[in-house]
């Protein structure tokens, strides 16, 4: 029997960019658009952009009356409440009723997430986490995220802020965080916290040569480190060795947690590959507890970078089909 | 309409001495025995004893044919196989099939998990968690256990072994654990911990008077330091600030991961009161990130003290019975 309604729409709002898709239950998606989010200072006139060529492109494609549910990954959001709750990388300020307008614009129910919990359910609908039901997902950008699935569902946690292990202290007393506090694990295993510590190391080690030195501190990305370690740089490959170990001992503690048959890592700093997961998995292996160790699969993440933004928001959009036919509000 | 089976068998395991009782849906023990755990140096032997004294105990309270269902707290004791696995504190060694063996003797259905977990269960049915769908329950013994309540269910992870945050690392290279690794939460914060850390700041102050002075290492108590403490012994209260101090901060990263409502502190240093208490809040709500900040509850668990064991098993009893019921197994 083919589904009445056999789409979702996936939103992934980002501080720059928002991208959206029509999705379908494989995964794939079908077609996507995407505007630019700092573009309107006033919230309802970038949600009237927003409803405007989402509404377009479903048109475009036929698409009409055919999606079940919308799903959002924003900074901030709120499963609970369906708000946008003081994104700090968000050019909106206090809380925006996110769901709400959604909903009463498209008519089609909505549910919202942060990014890491969107990308956690994008993985286990259509990625490295099928079929699972307790794994922990990391996502390495700017800053670390993460979410969080046991007995098979996204644990939201009392106030739908659960799943912040990026703001786990990894070095008590550390570096200081964005957050206000030190030593949180985002300022080590985090893009810029390659920077950092490849900023630290150079000056530590001012006698060893190292490419990284030609360039200006403020230039510096966690790209160049990764050129310059994929080269051989002897500084740039420490750099990810020390990387790779203090997220192994940050997934070593996690396990203990909820004992998850795998971490999914995901992120532009997951591309470094070998580099960062040969250490992660060492120092996984030798800080976790024994019964974790060589068990607990360390895994890449399966959604293709171009899409897993979309697919994640889109996951969520299931859930939210499901929910509002379980509540008959359909 | 009276429920044709009121009751269920709560079992508690200790290395030491095996209490249980008959318990009704409201918490109330009805009947409790004991017998001693290291009798029997065959594990068969043990369970005849267990088998015959619970059945004497049915017998005289009138509830044959009244028990829905028996829970077992127990030391490394999984849920999902309802095996105990090569317990440190047991004198049988290897797997032992203890939830098959009980079912098959007393032909009610059986639910075993570890003793934390067990408490978690108790403190939601019948204690300080009523009504929470999300807490992690933090056990003060020997060693430190806890067990962690999601989305209103317990979580045992992939292989039933979730909830070991006494293993998570409070302080990286710090004190041996007995689990082989260094800086375990339960190195300073259970009673043997507070016992090092008291050795520690006597070696470390030899010219600060105490009257723990009085007392040979060996024989030191946790009880002692407490003593000590309430007496207004200054080493003896820095060691409780101390311990205070980092259970705090380890349940601040805690609270990163599952967001939850409270947390539920149980057992023997718990009586210490404000002594711990109070320096466990100052750095919870120091080291929190800012939107748990006074805002997550500490507290003390409501589960009477002699009852706690037996009340916590027999709430996986209830569990035993609804699951049995479901899937028509009776």
């Amino acid at each position: 029997m083919p589904m009445s309604k056999p789409y979702v729409l996936g939103i992934d709002i980002g501080g720059t960019n928002t991208v959206f898709g029509i999705v379908d239950a494989r995964g794939t998606v079908i077609a996507s658009g995407a505007i630019k989010t700092k573009k309107h200072p006033v919230f309802s006139d970038y949600m009237d952009e927003l409803y405007q060529e989402a509404t377009k492109l479903i048109k475009a494609n036929n698409a009409e009356g055919k999606i079940g549910g919308i799903g959002v990954g924003a900074p901030n959001a709120n499963y609970y409440n369906g708000k946008i709750e003081n994104a700090a990388n968000l050019i909106w300020k206090g809380e925006l009723n996110l769901a709400q307008d959604l909903q009463d614009r498209f008519g089609i129910p909505v549910a919202v997430t942060n990014d890491a919990n969107a990308a956690a359910i994008g993985e286990m609908t259509y990625g490295a986490a099928r079929g699972m039901r307790d794994f922990i997902m990391i996502t390495l950008g700017t800053g670390v995220g993460s979410g969080v699935v046991a007995n098979g569902q996204m644990i939201y946690g009392a106030d739908g802020l659960a799943g912040e292990l990026g703001h786990c202290i990894a070095r008590r007393g550390g570096r200081l965080c964005g957050c206000g506090r030190s030593g949180c694990l985002e300022t080590y295993t985090s893009a810029t916290g390659v920077v950092r510590t490849a900023l630290e190391f150079l000056e530590a080690s001012p006698t060893v040569p190292s490419v990284l030195r030609n360039i200006p501190s403020a230039d510096l990305t966690s790209k160049d480190v990764y050129d310059a370690a994929t080269a051989g740089d002897p500084i740039a490959q420490s750099v990810f060795e020390f990387t790779g170990r203090v997220l192994g001992e940050a997934l070593a503690d996690f396990a203990a947690f909820t004992s998850p048959e795998a971490f999914i890592i995901f992120g532009g700093l997951a591309k470094a590959g070998d580099l960062l997961f040969k250490p992660m998995r060492e120092a996984f292996d030798k800080n976790a507890l024994s019964f974790h160790r060589g068990k607990v699969k360390i895994l890449l993440s399966e959604l293709k970078e171009a899409d897993a933004a979309v697919l994640g928001a889109s996951a969520l959009g299931w859930d939210a089909m499901r929910a509002a036919n379980t509540i008959g509000a359909e």
